[in-house]
Formats: C-alpha cells, sequence, structure tokens
C-alpha cells in the first residue's frame, strides 16, 4: 500500500496486552465472542474491564495493517436483509449487534434492543465497516470517550494518525473521530477504518472545502452529498452535521466574545451569509437521512454555534440552534436513522446542567455528544483538565458520550502522549460519572483497587490503575527497589507514620484482645457515647481487655 | 545558617516575574501596599490578578533566603494590644490584616470584618509570622488553594523544601503545609517560616510522634502540647488538630474498605485503643484554644476519620467525627479562636454536596477545607485530575479552600514539577469553583482570555493563561516560527479552516455589505424566523444587500 503521492506508507503501532492484563473473550448464547480485559490480581482472584483496545492486544491476534482487521461483522450482515439498528428495534428484532453489546455491557439484550427502538441510545456501526466491534452510547450504558484524530493541512501524517488511533483505543477510546482537513483526507480515513475496532466518525463538510478549494462559498449540497456517499462507501460510522446552523441564526453571535468556533459551523454561517439563502444541509436534510439509512451511519448533529468561550455558555444562538437539533433529530428517526446530538465546549459549572436538560427535551432524550465542557478558559495547556472537570458532570447529568480534549487544545495538534493524557483524563470523567449515575459495575473497579491498596499489593493496585505504566514508575520514582512493591508503607509517610498500618495494627490489637466481634463493640460504644455526652465529655470509656 | 548535622543549608530558589507580567501595587486608605500582578497586553489594556508569589516575583527586592523575608507586619502588630483577628472582628475593629485582604480581594473592608466575626471567614496569621502577607479563607471570597510540602522519613532535605515552597507560590499556592515528618522537622519549618509569604500550616502531632521515637502508645498530652507551643513560637499560622477521633467512633471505622487514612487521625485512634481511654486533644481542647489563642494561630480541625476510597465516602465514621467537630468550632469560638474545618478525601459526585451542607450546618459555616475530593479511585498517577472534578465541586457548593493533590498522590512524594501541576490544576479548580459562584470579577478573566484569543492576540493569550510558559511551549511544538505568534489561524485548523477567522470574515462581510447593526438584522431575522416556521422549512430567507 503506497501513499497517493507514491510513497510507502509504513505505521508503527503498540500491540501486546496492557501491562497487568492480558485479553479473554466472553462467549454469548449464540456464540459471539465478546472482548474483555482480565486483570489477574496476586491474591488468586481476577477483575474483568471493557475493553475497547481490539485485536492489537490479543497476542494471539495475527496484526497486518496492510491488511487491516478481520472483518467479523460480514458474517452477521450476510445472515440478514439491509436495515438500520433503529429499524431491526423497531421491529422489535434483536440483532446481532445488540447481543454483542449486551454481553459487553453485562445487561440484557432485550433492554438494548428497547432502549435503540426509543432512539435513547445508538449503535454506531456502518454495514460498510464490518472491522468494528459494537458498542453502544445512551445514558443508561457506560458513558463513553471519543478520541479525535486527523492531520492539518500543517502537520502530521497517515502514519501517525494509524499510530494514535491504536495508541487511543488501547487507552480506552470507544470511538474516534477523523478530523483530517489536509491532503490526503480519504487515504487517512481508508487506514483508520480498516484498522480501527471502535466506530469511527468524520466530519464531511471538511472533506468537500477540500473539494472546492477552500471557499466556502463554492460548496454545494451535490459536492456535499456526493462526499457523504464516498465516506458512507468507505465504512464511516457516524458523521458529524451541522444541520442546524440556520441563516437566521448567525447574527445571534454577532455579539459573542468568540463568535463561532466550529469550524462545521463557521463554513456554513459563511456559505449561507455568501448566498443568503437556508443552509443546504437543512434543506436536503431528509435526502440526507435517506444515504445515511442505506448504509446504517448515525448522525451526529452537530453543535455549529457551541459556545467557544465562557462568556458565550448557554446564549440564544446556542439554544435556537439547539431547538432545531431537536426538529432534526425527529425527522431522521421517523426515517428510522440513529441520531445522537452534539454539546458544548465552554460552560461554566452552574451552566452545566440546563445543557443536558434542555437536550433530552428537546430532542427526546437522543445520547448526548459533548465536548468537555471547560469550565474556564483561563488554562491552556491544561484544558483537558478544565474539561474534565465539565465533563464529569455533564456524564454524571447524562450526558452518553465525551469528546476528549487534550493539553494541546487551542494551542497545537496533540502528538501521541497528548492523545494518551486526554484519553486517560476521559476515562477518568466517564468513570466518575458512571459512579454518580449509580451504575452497578462501576463502584466494583473503585473497591477492587481500594482494597489492593489498603491491603499493599502495590502490583495489584497498578494493574487495576486505568494506566498501569505510569502508576508504577511514579512509584518506582521514590522507592525504586522491588521490595518497596510489598512494602506495608509507602514513600508518603515511611514505616513508622503509615496510617494503613496502623489501622491494621489497630485491627490486630482489638482481635489480640478478643475484641473480635466489631458490631460487639459498636453496640458497646454506642451505649457508651450516650453516657459520655451526657457526662460532659471527660469520661475514660471503659472498653477493658 | 547550617543544618543540624553541620551541613550548609543551601535552597535554591526561583525568582522574577511570571513570563507576561510584572509586580505592582496597589496602596490603601491606610497607606498599605498590596501586591497585584500586572499582566500588560498588546492592546494596549492591561489586567490585574491576585498575586501570590511574595516578594520572589519582584525585581526590586532583595531576596536572601538566610535572613529571611521582610516582617511587614511588625510596625502593625507594634502598635496594637494583642487580640486574635476574631477577637478585633467581635469588637467591631477593622485590623490592618482586614484592610489588607480587603483590598486583594477587592470588598469592603467592613465586610471582611463582618465575615471574620461571624466566623464565616479565618485570616489566618500568627503574630509571630509577621513576613506573611494577610489572605482570608471563606466562601464570600476567591476560593483558595494549599499546597502541601514537608520532607519525610525516606525522602528530600530542607532545600528542597524550601525550593518547592517558593515555587509553590510562585504558581498560586495561597498557603503551605509543611507536613515534614522525618529529621529536622523543626529546622525545615524555620526556613520556611521565615521565607514564606503565604500562611504556614501544620499537623503539630506529626512532630510529637517524632519525639516519642515513633510510639503513638507513648504520646502524652504534655508532649503535644510543648509541640504546639514550640511552633506557635515559630509562627506557625494554622494547625491540623484531629480532635474529633474519639475513642467510640474508631471501631465505625472496622469494616471500612480503607480503614482510618489520615496519618494523624490513625495515630489518635492507636492512642485511643492502647489507653483505653478518650483522645486527649478532646479532653484538653480548651487548654490548647488558650495557647492557640495567644499568638492568633487558626485552628484547622482535622477530619482523621475521612474516607480514604469511594466506598467509605459519607459513611458513620466521617459523619460522626464532623459532629464533634461541629462541638469544637463553636468551643474554640467562644475563645475567639479563628477555625476552619477539615473535609474529604475520595467522595463520588453523587455525596459531595451533603458534606458541605453538613459541614455548614454543623460547624457554623466555618471555613470549609477539604483535599479534593477525588471522584474516583481508579486512576494513581492522574489525582490531580480525579481531585480536581471533585474540588471544582465542592468549591462551586461553598468549600473556602481546597487543599492540592499531585500526580504523585498515593504513590510518592511529589518533586518540583509535581508542585506546579498540582497547584496549576487546583487553581483551575478554584477558579471554576469562584466562577460558578457567580464571583463579581471571577468572569473578567475568563473574558479577557478568550477575546485575547478570538483576536489572535497569541502573546496576550500566553500571558493571561494560569502557566504561560507551558501555554507558549505547546504552540511552539506545532508552529515554533514568531510569525505564527500574530497568524490569524493556528495549527489545528491551518489557514483555511479557522473557524474565527471565518466569523471574522462574516463581520468583515455584513459591515461592508451595509449591515451594520447586528440588532437591525436580528430584528429582521426574528420576523423571519416565524415565517420560515409557518412556511414550513423550506424558505430563502430574503436578507438581501
Amino acid at each position: 500500500m503506497t501513499a497517493t503521492d507514491g510513497a510507502e506508507v509504513r505505521p508503527s503501532i503498540t500491540t501486546g496486552p496492557i501491562t497487568g492484563s492480558r485479553k479473554v473473550h466472553h462467549v454469548t448464547g449464540s456464540g459471539l465472542r465478546v472482548p474483555a480485559r482480565r486483570i489477574d490480581l496476586s491474591n488468586g482472584e481476577h477483575f474483568d474491564v471493557y475493553d475497547t483496545s481490539g485485536p492489537y492486544t490479543d497476542p494471539n491476534a495475527t496484526i497486518d495493517v496492510h491488511s487491516g482487521l478481520t472483518p467479523i461483522r460480514e458474517p452477521w450482515l450476510a445472515d440478514r436483509k439491509h436495515d438500520t439498528q433503529l429499524g431491526w428495534a423497531k421491529a422489535g428484532v434483536v440483532t446481532r449487534e445488540m447481543e454483542f453489546v449486551a454481553a459487553r455491557e453485562r445487561v440484557d439484550p432485550e433492554f438494548v434492543r428497547s432502549e435503540v427502538a426509543l432512539g435513547r441510545a445508538v449503535i454506531p456501526a456502518n454495514r460498510a465497516h464490518p472491522e468494528t466491534e459494537p458498542m453502544i452510547i445512551g445514558k443508561n450504558f457506560l458513558v463513553k470517550v471519543n478520541a479525535n484524530m486527523g492531520n492539518s493541512a500543517v502537520w502530521s501524517s497517515v502514519e501517525e494518525e494509524v499510530d494514535k488511533m491504536v495508541w487511543a483505543t488501547r487507552w480506552g477510546a470507544d470511538t474516534i473521530m477523523d478530523l483530517s482537513t489536509g491532503r490526503r483526507i480519504h487515504e487517512t480515513r481508508e487506514w483508520l477504518l480498516r484498522n480501527s475496532p471502535v466506530p469511527v466518525g468524520t466530519v464531511p463538510i471538511y472533506q468537500a472545502l477540500e473539494k472546492v478549494g477552500g471557499d466556502p462559498a463554492r460548496l454545494s449540497w451535490e459536492v456535499y452529498r456526493d462526499t457523504v456517499i464516498e465516506q458512507c462507501e468507505q465504512g464511516v460510522d457516524y458523521m458529524t452535521v451541522h444541520a442546524g446552523v440556520l441563516l437566521r441564526y448567525v447574527p445571534l453571535t454577532a455579539r459573542r466574545v468568540t463568535g463561532i468556533v466550529s469550524r462545521g459551523g463557521s463554513i456554513m454561517a459563511a456559505w449561507c451569509l455568501a448566498h443568503h439563502t437556508e443552509s443546504f444541509l437543512y434543506t436536503h436534510f431528509e435526502e440526507l437521512c435517506e444515504i445515511l439509512r442505506s448504509y446504517d451511519v448515525t448522525f451526529s448533529l452537530g453543535d455549529g454555534l457551541r459556545p467557544g468561550s465562557i462568556a458565550d455558555a448557554n446564549d440564544r444562538a446556542q439554544f435556537a440552534e439547539l431547538e432545531t437539533l431537536g426538529e432534526l433529530t425527529h425527522l431522521a428517526r421517523q426515517h428510522d436513522v440513529q441520531v445522537m446530538v452534539e454539546g458544548p465546549g465552554h460552560v461554566p459549572m452552574h451552566k452545566i446542567k440546563e445543557n443536558v436538560e434542555l437536550e433530552e427535551r428537546l430532542c427526546g432524550e437522543a445520547p448526548f455528544y459533548t465536548l468537555g465542557p471547560l469550565a474556564t478558559d483561563i488554562a491552556p495547556a491544561y484544558d483537558h483538565i478544565t474539561s474534565a472537570i465539565g465533563a464529569a458532570q455533564i456524564g454524571w447529568y447524562g450526558t452518553a458520550m465525551l469528546c476528549y480534549v487534550t493539553p494541546k487544545e487551542h494551542l497545537g495538534l496533540p502528538d501521541r502522549d497528548d492523545v494518551k493524557t486526554g484519553v486517560i483524563t476521559y476515562k477518568i470523567a466517564a468513570h466518575a460519572a458512571d459512579l454518580a449515575k449509580g451504575h452497578p459495575y462501576a463502584q466494583e473497579w473503585d473497591d477492587a483497587l481500594s482494597t489492593a491498596r489498603f491491603e499493599f499489593r502495590w502490583h495489584d493496585q497498578f494493574a487495576l490503575s486505568l494506566d498501569p505504566d505510569t502508576a508504577r514508575a511514579f512509584h518506582d520514582e521514590t522507592l525504586p527497589a522491588e521490595a518497596a512493591k510489598t512494602a506495608h508503607f509507602c514513600s508518603m509517610c515511611g514505616p513508622k507514620f503509615c496510617s494503613m498500618r496502623i489501622t491494621q495494627d489497630v485491627r490486630a490489637y482489638a482481635e489480640e484482645h478478643g475484641l473480635t466481634s466489631m458490631t460487639a463493640i459498636e453496640e458497646g460504644m454506642r451505649e457508651k457515647s450516650r453516657e459520655f455526652t451526657e457526662r460532659g465529655g471527660q469520661v475514660y470509656l471503659p472498653v477493658v481487655e
């Protein structure tokens, strides 16, 4: 395989298991092999976690980026007539994809079907992307994370983007978006699609704009439509469409601090103004539905007027567009096309909840997919953090997928390290949201890690971390010796001051002195507590040996 | 000045202004010089921000760590009889310290006095620490950040701690805590106090334990009291006292996933169990009040039973102790001693608010001072982020000061880079909270940066960042040329796709075509919008030139 300019493309990617874990497969009733990442613990137990990394972490898999991943969904597709997941769900049919995601999420397949039928969840899985391991996006499932890839006019290559895609899914990206805007757009996307184990999203207007030499005024429905078909054919699983940027909304952005910050939004605004005509994405929306339906491509209705600063959050422009996105959501569903809705952006904490409530009401609970939001503007170089603060909250309130933000946001293009930092940061936000939503399995992971920590099982603590390598490296920096990995203390307090060690001593002491039943002590203590309060706080409690 | 072991101590510290800004002083009515950091912008404007860095960022100041900082408060203290800030506030007196913090916070000095009188805010300023620039901690002021320092039994030196202290205040630490537990505790503290421009907190039980050879059972009120007096004499501004760890609460921790994780809490629990006696911190609390009162040292009532894992959040042990802290808060206030109350720890998002509400109710709105909380346990090496998620929220709900967490939390001791990362991360959380609370000046900063961003004033954007050096370095990585610092696009989209540039083109276009009054367009558009909806979405809006 060579690049369009004749140069050979040689992506170098990371394979092999994540430290301290290994690939396992759970087999479903009808024989589907559903991947999980198993962490074997030193106490003989194990802990399985959701696995987005595809065959790359499986030492038994043969990886050849030139031929691409095995198209695991091909036999499923051959077995049935064409329809969308939404179409099947409405018809009461549980597809293989639904069965697969049910096993990944540890829920009943019928529950998956009913959430998809309601439009409250989507399974982005283009028929032309059979390599993908199906996953689901919806508020009643685990919160998902998207990682953006893509070269630009000024930087990066096909090789780097493939490497970053494998790297992002290794650390937990549930979907990736190819936002390429430079040369080789088609080629980059082909490489990503054939090698991606997760759904791939795009913003077709970027490629359409390249086709007309970068002048928004020269865009047309025909150029756009042909670009969408090209991308559907290649296997793109979901597409961002900024069909809510209406001509009449553009002036609402005039007095904003940061105007229109969405690329797609600004392109469409420029087109609308130049032609004094309503957006062709809006006027041709039903034709677009029919195209997406025939491949089962999911809409990601883009928020072209999202706020680009704290000052512009929740303003009229943003919410006017959201209303239109609601209208389009219902239209797409009538065509049996799956829909997600994109959200902000930059929002201070006290204005986050309103975004979710409004989206759910206007868009019939279509999965909300937000970028952050950043909770403040004052920390470029740390926007993975400013946005994780907002992302965790908006996830808790019901957002189904969080688009990551890397440390380079607003400043440059993310490299490999930034991609990892962005993904891990967003796995934190997503998991914090799962915990706060009371997801039945979320807390098990925290408990497993905290128990390992309390029992000084250092290797288990590392293996249970989102990033075992960095956790271990940080421990090594202060206490590099292997002995320290079994030590009953750590570098923060040293042996004498270790609070957890003292707690264990306290427990041992209690047991030694026959105070084995903590319930008994507790009962006694409660009695004594009353006496104590009555006697004015000067009591020596008679807990004798 | 030499170390106790005879070796010469040579701290090397960072001085000079932060990139893109310079020290200025605002002079108050009675002539106090209140520092601020002025960011001069390329459009001729300037933006002043709160400055914690002390004389170290002032090129006109002479810095000699061997003689310490100028004791600026000495003349103020000489002018008045001894009392605490709380005592003066109750008596209706506005002290110099109150006047100073009022200027820093841009509020009326009388408001400061009344908040202190109510106990809703504290000004930690030991008479024996005249070098400190007064600051205030309370929910109606800017949210503050504390950075922990301190060597331990296994690592770090006096030099490093002094360097880290200057470094932490440079990036915005409002107070520091010296948590040293190894050798040279007294000496390290002396160096920190004489050179710290911010209040210094300690946990006296750590030094007391060193004095009895590390065996909690050998602790006594007398050893503890003498340690407290020693530290008061040196100038410690606030002290963590775990007086709420009562004997009867210890069994409540028995079935926890992570037991007692506070060092002070576990030491006191061990003492109580070993002696079958109520905590001497509790039984001697009023004597302690009288000691702290005579120096105006502020209590930081420690949460020795704080949760150390998501599983243990908001449990009976934690809230039982909080009730006792409430009782002690009221007792201390009767003695005119200022009080803050410490909080967790590890708390999932949906359980955070309850912590603030309970603290405010039980402790009469005494300033709440929390460690994080971490919103999940599964990301060691990223706990600055897991905890910033919780910290931003708890700050929004009313927490007055946030104790930072560094990437090394749970794994090792923070180095200089970790300290900076921790401080910047917590400045983000604190500022996000200020924004969400609607602090009148908080959004000005975001607006200044976002306006610079929108106008492609790159140097201004860097200078207005919490970390200008890193922001600029990240920009340089993709577009290193100086020309790129004035370019009307950035590396993410390149020149053709820049959304903000397109927005500006849109505005220019509108102006060119006589659409100068955006209000006029908006009015017209609103009319057209109604027509549009009525006609079913197929309208070409007649916005003609």
